[in-house]
């Protein structure tokens, strides 16, 4: 249904079956000014109605006052393999008079998760495997302006950059020319990197040399111009999902209509396991280290409430558990 | 070219030649976000390069770090009449991370203009047509969301319709369905009631009922969704302005694919002579009589600067000055 491959890498068949077993986390947060699209992109992502407006937005819903973050879960099933995929929504950003410090209701969501994943670590007697909680990837919508970033997005990216795996693409595509688009797209690659914003999947983790070509081919395409729809329609004999108006039908899963395929791919199959990956061994931590840094390897009493307390300082003898299913 | 039409009444023959002979103003602006097009639709409208950045968005323009008000003037001519078009842009309006007062340079300048012309009717020795700055009519882009208008929308609207004639328009149409572009709008007329915001044009301002019902249909189509292109395409053996995509080419003119015709019909073709009344008459004539109360009737010497000085009480005697063409 949402097209999970289990990753390429040979992995113990062991190992595999559990994950088929007990399933995996996914976290995935949208952010964006409303009306960009984000609910629709994710229920496409997953071919599934899994976002918080699941059923199309409900038509009298008003935009919040403020910035709510609000998650909602699901558990998909393919192949045997179970997902429970969490979408977080972020409704209200940007759509203020006044935008200042909205960035952090979504940064302090992003931290209590690391928080709790770190209160449940360093518990002596600790689950067997910790509940997942963290965002393993947000995606920013970036409004098809055809001119340049807005200081919101660059504010917002420049500053949860190093929190969580930020993927910028440029939303409702549709609404641009090609011609239009390779400028646009090309103009934001260029202030992306004049704002110093570092996007997943950033450079300095590439592992290998082949993993920095294939990342480099990403990040060179970068951001995705895209199309949500969960409506199908026929088009030569075929059903496919697409957007019907009065000159046409866009098709959002054909690479000359808009690059929705190569999101999908990229985030679901080919990088998703990595997304995790670095979300637990870069950005959790970063977090983790910089507790530990806080609390000079002293008792953190106010960390470990439930029963068994530890010196967070003892946790650098663990080696990081990485919670992924596939390996 | 940009399809003006003389107006249906009947006009003295004498004025109408004068109006060819001597021409007239047309002050037009356009507010909102950047990236909805605004440069294009008024380009569009008048067939002409007549916004500031006319050749299309010069590719390293940034947006400006607070709303500017510029303006620009060009001389149409269509028939043998002369128009003096100025298009004010307002680069910037909510594109800042704090919006909070973003509407107030552009109230500011709306005012300085019914200054300017006061300073002129009050000389006594005053020009025989005094020129005319005042802004005709003020165009508000909506961004096409598909769920609600914005608080800075709603608030802009709100503050700025008792001083100028605000036509909503949605912007950049071909990004929406034809059915959620009928519920958008739908949505957006309850809204625009909602918050007791008075669009031109105004029920109120109906001169009888023949214009009521005419207007009636018109604000019941608002506010008009629409499309604006400056580029050329061959389409059935006719050459059409559009935009081209990878499923088919949005028609700018094509009643089927947007109300862009409607709203030029209505803007320069029916109502344009209205606009200008309207602003004369009553939003110019709210202005003057808050500024005569302001001065209790007393010399207001502030305002004379230029030789001749009146009492601002005196300009009650006179008959609001119509410095319309074509009467």
């Amino acid at each position: 249904m949402w097209g999970l491959r289990l990753p390429p890498t040979p992995s113990p068949l062991q190992m595999r079956k559990k994950t088929m077993k007990t399933g995996f986390d996914f976290n995935i947060m949208v952010v964006g000014n409303s009306g960009l699209g984000k609910s629709t992109l994710v229920n496409t992502l997953f071919k599934s109605q899994v976002s918080r407006r699941s059923a199309g937005w409900t038509r009298d819903e008003k935009i919040p006052k403020t910035v709510e973050v609000k998650a909602v879960s699901h558990v998909l099933e393919e192949g045997g393999v179970k997902m429970k995929l969490t979408v977080i929504d972020t409704p209200g950003f940007g759509d203020q008079i006044n935008n200042e410090n909205c960035w952090e209701p979504i940064s302090k969501y992003i931290n209590e998760q690391y928080e709790k994943f770190l209160k449940e670590e360093v518990n002596i007697t600790r689950k067997k495997r910790i509940p997942d909680t963290r965002v393993h990837c947000c995606l920013y919508f970036i409004s098809p302006t055809g001119h340049s970033l807005r200081q919101l997005d660059v504010e917002f990216m420049k500053r949860l950059s190093h929190s969580v795996n930020i993927i910028p693409v440029i939303a409702k595509a549709d609404t641009m020319t090609m011609e239009e688009r390779q400028e646009f797209k090309q103009r934001v690659r260029k202030e992306l990197e004049m704002g110093g914003i570092e996007f997943y999947p950033q450079k300095e983790f590439d592992e290998d040399m082949e993993d920095k070509s294939d990342n480099d081919k990403i990040r060179e395409a970068m951001p995705f111009a895209v199309v949500g729809s969960d409506k199908e329609y026929q088009v030569n004999a075929k059903r496919v999902l697409g957007r019907k108006t009065a000159w046409g039908i866009v098709e959002v899963e054909n690479p000359n209509h808009c690059e929705f395929a190569q999101l999908r791919d990229f985030l679901i199959r080919s990088h998703l396991q990595d997304l995790k990956e670095v979300t637990h061994n870069i950005h959790y931590e970063t977090y983790r280290a910089k507790r530990l840094h806080e609390n000079g390897g002293l008792h953190p009493t106010g960390l470990c409430r439930h029963g068994a307390t530890a010196s967070l300082h003892a946790l650098d003898m663990f080696q990081p558990i990485i919670m992924c299913p596939f390996l």
